[in-house]
């Protein structure tokens, strides 16, 4: 409830205002996340998120979504800058995104004319180039 | 969403533990004051407010709920202090807590059971006298 509370007012205060100058929005998470990690990670009814979802942005939704995949070894490793033996807690909090990760990639299957999956265990020059295929600005 | 978000984290550090110990729990405003204000004063749709309340707590309600009940005009006569002419905004508010009221009445039609209209425009010794009748403590 408070996430959905907190992007009714992100999207009155903010998205909304910003459309309606013409400018474009990027966001760094929106909808897709709560469904990935309140409902794949936290497990969250999915129909209690699609119902919330209509409640608060019924008529808005993004034109393209990337999401850059990644398996969360690869994800820790980078964050820790380090490729160190996972300990008990390291194990969990992999599961925890591994769920998330499936989450977000059943969105993907469901979604596939909006939602673009981004292979970023690539480099950051392979990624670049991917994004200017997807998103040819000239 | 940030009303029933507030609701539920109420129920589970206050109330829950609270009646696991035995204890009476007396509460000034609940789901019912949530459909007064929201529902009948603001204007939210009633199923909304009912999918939530069943989300939030719909194992838990109060067994006996009592409304002290008396027309706007009187009490914002009582609250002022005097009885002076109203002017715009006066009769805006007249217009609200008119809805507000009726739509706590239509609460205690709804719910004959549990919710008990007690006429608060008599005198305070006349009310106490009706609370001892529906709750006699001994």
């Amino acid at each position: 409830l408070l996430v959905f509370a907190a992007r009714r007012e992100h999207i009155a205060q903010v998205i909304t205002p910003t459309l309606a100058r013409g400018a474009w929005v990027l966001s760094d998470r929106f909808t897709d996340a709560t469904y990935a990690y309140q409902g794949g990670g936290r497990g969250v009814a999915l129909e209690k998120l699609a119902l919330l979802e209509r409640w608060v942005h019924a008529d808005l939704e993004p034109d393209l979504t990337l999401i850059f995949d990644v398996p969360p070894e690869i994800a820790q490793a980078r964050y820790r800058g380090d490729r160190g033996a996972s300990d008990r807690f390291e194990a969990e909090q992999i599961a925890f995104f591994g769920a998330v990760r499936e989450a977000y990639l059943r969105r993907a299957r469901e979604n596939t004319r909006r939602i673009r999956v981004v292979d970023a265990s690539l480099s950051i020059a392979e990624i670049q180039a991917k994004l200017r295929e997807i998103v040819p600005l000239g």
